[in-house]
């Protein structure tokens, strides 16, 4: 199933992407995706409501925004550095176990949303990213048990202002934190619609230029490991994103670095979790 | 006014303290103190509400729990090394600009709640401190307008883990969010409760012993700075916390360094803003 919510920003609906690329509005379903639809046993209700409630779904039509397509989550943690080249290329060693970071929640849009630069930056890189969504609540979980814990997969921009992140007296969240700095989607796909997250070709394109292209197969730590891990730190509740990281291609690794200017067009991908497109622009 | 909320883990209800202590189950307000609360005009609606009102509201009697006094915000964001004799005792230098870190918000619990020492960890420790509530969305405020963003002060105990905070690969989120490692209230206060927010007393004990004491006038960066600082990286919305740093007096700074036991006792306070304590327990 492929999970999306559509609508003006603030007042999204969740809908249903079919096979044949069809948006079906499910509100008549009555529960949003949120910690209690993932928690819960909403992701099978819903697949049952549809087989006899499909047909009479309104269609949502493909100039509709779509918005993130899950609830603002308690939390978004991302692994840095979880991709051996991009540790490199950050000038940074292969971390001994997984590092963990937050973004703020406010940083969440859509996936076709512009993405601002903020006031005064002139440091705000890229980073496309396989985010996890969590489904039953986690806390100190085995590797084994882990992926139990998924409720879906979906396609993420880790936004990232360099200077913030780096010389602003320490901690990356500075830096990771700004609005629109985490489109998420197009559409959350459950686990049955992928066959295997760990060789999911990855890329981002600046301008039509590839800068990144990689496969999740080059995971220093793969998914059961970080949900594992994590779980021992914080309990990771129903709708929580892990975004796994980033591979080779970001704007800080050239030199002389590249950041976006307004104008500038993002697009992005990954197998089975479609594409999304952000503008850049400057915040006014 | 002074927020509490209380009952149950998880089934908490909105309450008022009064001057004299009474508490107050104010459900039939019709509001939980959440981000609609704040961002809207709760505050002054329940103001007037229990005007004509407080005398039907039943009584909590002093054997119930207390919760932490607002709803699951969207982010704890911390300051840290906010306090120069701090940052000292911590072996780093006092920031040139504030140091921003989250918390996840999973880690909320009420004031007197056990705290529970994480499985494996031989290092939590402790950290009271001073923590605003948002009430209006903060995006880019100045510093004169920044207190009109405030909707109350509540005391916190930014419980740490220092081994994960320092010596699992950086980025300091990762001893910060542990359940029950943020205990908040009694209450929130609203602003008028509070003559001067930068000169509070506060302190904290362990085992009766008094090891953190010192005063809000000593903040590196005070409350405007701060709000408007944060503000300028991240959206901060209604009901957020910001906690504002810890003073010196923390078990990393002993030398040798001190942590918490099981069936320590843990005791905090700031004038204006009542004590709380928590029992410690390892994890089971």
């Amino acid at each position: 199933m492929k999970l999306i919510r559509f609508g003006a920003i603030g007042n999204e609906k969740p809908g249903v992407q079919l096979e044949d690329g069809t948006r079906l509005d499910v509100s008549a379903f009555g529960q949003d995706y949120d910690e209690h639809f993932f928690g819960g046993d909403g992701l099978e209700q819903l697949k049952e409501w549809l087989d006899s409630h499909a047909e009479a779904c309104p269609r949502v039509d493909t100039s509709i925004r779509l918005g993130a397509p899950l609830c603002r989550p308690s939390k978004i943690i991302c692994i840095g550095l979880n991709y051996a080249e991009h540790a490199q290329e950050a000038g940074m060693d292969i971390p001994k176990e997984p590092v963990l970071f937050m973004k703020a929640t406010s940083a969440m849009v859509g996936p076709y949303d512009e993405v601002v630069i903020p006031k005064g930056s002139t440091k705000t890189d890229w980073e496309v990213e396989l985010a996890i969504v969590i489904g039953k609540k986690a806390s100190y979980v085995s590797k084994e048990d882990a992926l139990q814990h998924v409720a879906g997969y979906v396609l993420h921009n880790d936004y990232s202002e360099r200077e913030y992140q780096i010389e602003r007296s320490g901690q990356w969240v500075k830096g990771k934190s700004c609005d629109t700095f985490a489109p998420l989607g197009p559409f959350i796909a459950t686990p049955d619609e992928l066959e295997d997250p760990h060789n999911l070709n990855l890329w981002l394109k600046v301008n039509g230029e590839m800068l990144q292209n990689s496969n999740t197969s080059d995971f220093v730590f793969d998914i059961p490991t970080s949900i594992s891990y994590i779980s021992r730190f914080m309990t990771l509740l129903p709708g929580d994103i892990i975004s796994t990281g980033t591979p080779f291609g970001v704007g800080l690794g050239f030199d002389p670095p590249r950041y976006l200017k307004p104008g500038d067009v993002v697009e992005l991908g990954i197998d089975g979790l479609g594409t999304s497109r952000q503008v850049a622009r400057a915040y006014t």
